[in-house]
């Protein structure tokens, strides 16, 4: 007897709830990236409070994102937001792997906005926005663009056919939501001490304890944003999905490798503060080639790649500067690679889409698709904006947004958590060392 | 020509071995979580040793297990240990995906026990007790419950039909074993020096030096769980094989996100000392609730993995507290996290398993599996309790189980490996720094 | 209506595509391994410098070696080199799954060298170098080996069958390569400051900052080890796919688990200074082994994989050695681990292979394997050999391959770079800790 279909689309489906599996595990360590980049970032007094804060990201995620998210986002429900499968009730087996690789992408959302707000954010501030950030406002908008019902992935009819957003692993959907939140909790709570001085109107540069470390957690986002954006394909089963992966992997490498030595050599130009070949800037540059790529990554050619990393690095760069004369404290440039990479990548997409892409064909379809890659612009960022206006002014208002200034200047991590990053005690060692060799 | 069921059947055994072979890699990398984990648990001046050891692990286990292991495990043989395939002759090929996922886990179980002896162990001992580990004790219980032949998977027939321990991803093969090992290995070597003053009758918090470094470990730990539970499916081509393996990972998520925020809350009540928001503590909930998931994640409801995360961090910290009670000097909370969760584990699955779980459905089929579940875990307790204290009796009568008072007293990285962790005159640079921006 | 072969090919080839995704994936991130496994070797004034020399690697090959390297390796072309593909132009989409994991290993063929140039290196001279060899020294032997069209693994007819050059993943291809080009750079480049004294004779140690950190970087190289060897089988979708991968990453293992061991006991020996057991040693052992294993891991039994460690380890210490009498100072020893493994690797094939292996069948076919082995050996040390000494030597000549003996002396960070690793003023607490338990 031969095999049927039947038996084929059930060892395909298999293959799928794979794919996801193994690519949201990748995606999972991401939180660790995250965590280092961000550890390496602060000063040695503030780092267990930053690690803690990210090793919670999934554990908060995965008990929000298990209870609301999901179902906000992926239940069925309407155009705007999804109303079943609350805690997993009643949700199909099959689901449990677009689940698993949803929740890692909730939890990198979240992640975003602790470097925004580090070295002086309350503890039960972060538990409340992070708890907010991944059980409704990111899933709402995932809703709005993945679930396959809500209003701007529908887009509408048009003479020339249905034209509706397009953002493929999240460059609004993930970084633009993080970024705006990154961006309006850096605003509300205010710059760290120090930071900024109004009478010589000078900028102070309050470095990282460990470039070792800031690097570590940059390697392990690159490696984590090839399974972000490759996975993002969500099935491997159907022809052509293999290729598809694989380009939206190279498009990913290339955009970041374009704008990370575009990053570099802007800032080997003196033009941005220090003339140097800085490993943070070149990083972040790459990083914000990568956000810069989700957009669209399996719809470029590699030579669209490459321009997209190149104006990725000036995005990241003009962004940066411009937290700078806002005055704007943003300890991790988070709002820069993510909100000035995710921003560019979603509107990319209608210039450099191999079909109707502007620099490719200029007509009326390319024309409305870039006016809704701007609507799904706007309307996530008035969404995200205008809930993280509320969320982190009330924290504010109830004086629990952020630490005491005494606090802020000796450090959080010996009253907040008791565990100093590098215990004096520890270290030493009672031998004189005789080298001989 | 159509395809026959042959050629798929082909196909398959190459997914699966391509499933087994991708979650091996991962569970392999645990061994660098484990090795950071204890090495930022550890003072400086044991790092290296610490450190070496973690390495070794996948040394001593890719020859012990290779030679020995497996065969005693998965060999042919009887209903207690197996006796062919040693040094994999005569093992089929297709086997080689099995031997590979399978020897990581060895190693794993062997890796646990490190931390409880850490800082005092001799060199030699750690040789001794690695290899016995991963040769013999732990593969003879992966024999009775995971080889197909083994007692313990065997079970019995009752009216209500075959009841037999069930231990999905081996919360008691693999933790309990090691758990059970560190706790006869940590009693037998005696705390490390300053940890228990009996005149005060006070205890020493001995901390160790690098948050970050714990951190990382533990990032990467929970990390390779995903893969350790997830990958215990075996399979990934058959009707289900997909959705169980996500629903495994999504509880060992769920189950150590509960846990995590219990184990933090429990901390923050002061009833266990130190009233903070800890880091260390959070995270080895964590890993203890993943701990706990290992044995029935594949059959729980996610509810259910949040109950059992809720129990598991309660385990945690008594058994941490016995500990210190009990006076055994454990550094890494290896027990508490290991043997405090992997008991748990093994009882949880007759109370919460979606077929005949205890809380779900009182009947005799599952006061049965209860009754197989608690023999399972004594069965596994006595055979690695006696082992060990045969072992590690053995080698302390014989004076090579800890180093000299000298020697731990001033740290054992320059006398037993010549490298400190941190050479001090590698450090330091010969500029001044002008930071001009 | 049943499946038709079409419909299953479609499927493997998909699946395909995913196996080299995901290894090329777990390849990527061996680029942090390197990177800490060299920041931790040298000293902390100049971590940054190589961190981003390593995290410059991905991103140097992500533009030259689409641009012109995987033309050159895998474009179609003749027996010396492939010529078309350049930019991916006109490349089949379904190769960009071949691109990526074949542009994972270029980048890793030139990670290789930035080690043995570490401390002294300028930073245009690393840039030169790294796209010459990801663009055209590492891709023409790729072409000549890895193709399908290169003459080496055409070979040539002979009574006994075709007999050609084998090198499944590499030991000569990459490690050889990198290795040869590694000897060259620090033969050109000239020792540190202080390494050679020529009037005591004597060779100071000159070690890195952190052993954490090495190890680390090591635990990840022999993570991604497994992924490289077992990935090179290239496709996962035939009949015995499975069961080679598992057979290649099980003898990358036994090979680093022996080779390791050994190296740790000649060095324990005394034989080669230090009698101590190193965990640096044993680390650059178990990369020896795995070096080793990358040109028959797929065609060896696991004893040989034992045999071919054990040998690893011996080549390993006496390349090591002889570097030190040559007076060539290589911070890495990237050459004995690259050179010294992979010239044995792909030796050890024509010695230890399953069907005509010299240990197992002495004929005329194992002659001439033995041939094509030392055949494909020279070649590949001329090639990259002459095109090194040209480019150092170049770059020597036009003074930019070192950097002033001012800024070796005081570091190269903050010069260069502007970021010390370790920023001074970012370290501390503002309280006084109170352990009260």
């Amino acid at each position: 007897m031969e095999v049927t279909h039947a038996e084929l689309d059930e060892l395909k489906q298999n293959l799928d709830q794979f794919f996801l599996i193994v690519n949201g595990m990748l995606v999972f360590l991401m939180q660790c990236g995250f965590a280092f980049l961000e550890a390496g970032s602060v000063r040695s007094k503030n780092s267990t409070n930053i690690l803690i804060k990210n090793l919670l990201d999934s554990f908060v995620a995965g008990v929000a994102y298990w209870v609301f998210g999901f179902a906000f986002a992926f239940g069925p429900g309407n155009k705007f937001i999804g109303y079943e499968y609350f805690a997993s009730a009643h949700m199909p087996d099959v689901q449990f792997a677009t689940f698993f690789f949803q929740y890692v992408f909730a939890a990198t959302a979240a992640t975003i906005v602790s470097g925004a707000l580090a070295e002086r954010c309350e503890f039960v501030a972060y538990f409340v926005y992070s708890f907010l950030i991944t059980s409704f406002i990111y899933p709402v908008v995932t809703h709005w663009v993945w679930s396959g019902e809500g209003w701007l992935s529908g887009g509408m009819e048009y003479d020339v056919g249905k034209v509706a957003y397009k953002d493929f692993a999240g460059s609004g959907v993930v970084h633009v939501v993080g970024g705006t939140a990154a961006f309006m909790g850096a605003l509300i709570i205010g710059p760290r001490i120090g930071r900024f001085h109004s009478e010589s109107n000078t900028t102070l540069d309050i470095r990282g304890h460990s470039v070792p470390f800031a690097a570590m957690g940059g390697f392990i986002l690159l490696f984590g944003f090839l399974a972000f954006n490759g996975g993002s394909e969500l099935s491997i089963s159907n022809p052509g999905n293999g290729a598809n992966v694989a380009l939206s992997v190279v498009n990913t490498i290339i955009s970041g490798s374009v704008s990370a030595f575009f990053t570099m050599l802007l800032q080997k130009t003196g033009l941005f503060g220090n003339q140097r070949w800085s490993l943070l800037t070149t990083l972040n540059g790459a990083l914000t080639g990568m956000v810069a790529a989700c957009a669209g990554c399996n719809v470029y050619y590699p030579w669209g790649a490459a321009i997209l990393g190149f104006v990725a690095a000036i995005c990241y760069k003009i962004t940066s500067w411009l937290m700078v004369k806002m005055k704007v404290d943003d300890p991790l440039d988070a709002v820069a690679v993510h909100f000035g990479g995710g921003t560019w990548g979603v509107i990319a997409v209608a210039f450099l889409n191999k079909d109707n892409g502007i620099l490719l064909k200029w007509d009326q379809e390319s024309g409305l698709q870039l006016a809704w890659q701007l609507a799904g612009f706007v309307a996530i960022v008035l969404w995200t904006g205008f809930l993280s206006l509320l969320m982190f002014g009330i924290l504010r208002l109830a004086g629990i947004l952020r630490v005491s200034e005494d606090m802020e200047r000796k450090g959080l991590d010996i009253p907040k958590h008791g565990e100093p990053a590098y215990p004096l005690e520890s270290y030493g060692h009672g031998h004189i060392e005789k080298v001989l060799r």
